[in-house]
């Protein structure tokens, strides 16, 4: 059966969405830009789509054999892949590991310092507002999610946290912190969405702590494609990487 | 019994707070600085010092009245009161009654709409990080509050604004948002400290909206004494207002 790509739905800064002939499926195309600081610093980087559309079927296949379920159908080239449609719950679901990024600069807490316990933070996705911090208070006054979802969402969070902390060990990196989003599916079950790539994760190598994740591009710090070729090795994906 | 006023312990922006010769009790004195931006707008405002003096021992005074504990002791002078010794928790418990300020710019919602429950959020005292907004897995993190004494606090300043709420709603006046901190005994027990006054509340007259606090001078909209001292007649307080 072949999934015909129909009309754009939707143009994001990494992404974008079309419809496909059947109702219930999304096309993802990867991008090649990279864009950071809320689009301030952006930049076109040819291999980023096909690098993040790769990890993140990876990824996702990774979290289906764990029984998370999440939107991800099958990948069709390197940079698309079927998804499920589901209404994206408008919400950024952040869990750190080891302090890093925002949460440094927040509570004036050096970066590298090991949590206790994973820490999941929301964020109200907002581009006009920046996607600011807010609380579960907060949510429950913009309506964007129930109580009873907002523990849902804690829950799937910190299940995503395990297992793919315990995979990128494997590979020798660590886990840093990520950005999840979920959506809720025609009948109404919250499933993982969005991706999860070097472009929503903070991933560190084990033993030297060099930085393979979009910090390579936020702060300057030498080839986005070459970090992100490294990860998709090490996860055993087959990597096209010329240097 | 009279209590003298010893070595300065502490000189805050609004406030000096001294020793005195009683182990368990400090002088605390109002200063006629108005500061706004975390420090950035500063101006001395003479009279200023007097009337949040006299207005935080009306409503310290009303709170003891409705069985919240807090320090205050008593009144001394124009410019200085007497409270009990506490460690302060290094929180700002912020309570809402309607959308204004940080609140409006964060979530995107217009200043003045009323919210349908009082919303409480938490900002961590520091200066250098700009007291920012954190949530409650921040403060288990930073360890500035234990869970159990976050509910206490929650519970405390809800309290704290019924009883302020319908107190300013007879003088025809609507406590918009208000700051609270709390400090711990030499008991352990957690009690309400630093002020109740214009500069931690928004106060807006019910039926004009013309505001009635700090805003006056962070947004340069007239003569800040002119609007305490409204609040302090409609308190009941003894204006010495000479417009």
């Amino acid at each position: 059966m072949s999934t015909e790509k129909l009309e754009l739905l939707y143009e994001g800064k990494a992404k974008r969405i079309y419809k496909t002939d059947e109702p219930d499926i999304l096309l993802v195309s990867y991008k090649d830009s990279a864009t950071a600081f809320n689009g301030v610093k952006k930049e076109e980087i040819t291999g980023k789509g096909r690098l993040n559309n790769e990890i993140t079927t990876i990824l996702f296949e990774k979290l289906t054999a764990n029984n998370i379920d999440n939107h991800f159908v099958k990948r069709l080239s390197e940079t698309e892949q079927l998804v499920k449609k589901v209404t994206i719950i408008p919400l950024e679901v952040v869990v750190r590991n080891v302090v890093a990024g925002s949460l440094s600069k927040r509570i004036g807490i050096e970066e590298g310092v090991i949590l206790k316990q994973p820490l999941v933070e929301f964020y109200y996705k907002d581009d006009e507002l920046g996607d600011p911090l807010i609380t579960e208070d907060h949510i429950e006054l913009l309506e964007v999610a129930t109580k009873e979802q907002v523990e849902t969402l804690k829950t799937l969070a910190k299940k995503v946290n395990e297992v793919l902390k315990a995979h990128f060990l494997t590979c020798n990196i660590q886990l840093i912190d990520f950005k999840l989003e979920f959506g809720v599916t025609s009948e109404g079950k919250i499933i993982l969405a969005d991706e999860v790539s070097p472009d929503t994760c903070r991933l560190w190598d084990t033993t030297t702590n060099e930085k393979f994740d979009k910090d390579v591009f936020r702060r300057n710090m030498g080839s986005l494609t070459e970090a992100y070729e490294e990860i998709l090795t090490r996860l055993g994906g087959q990597s096209t990487c010329t240097k």
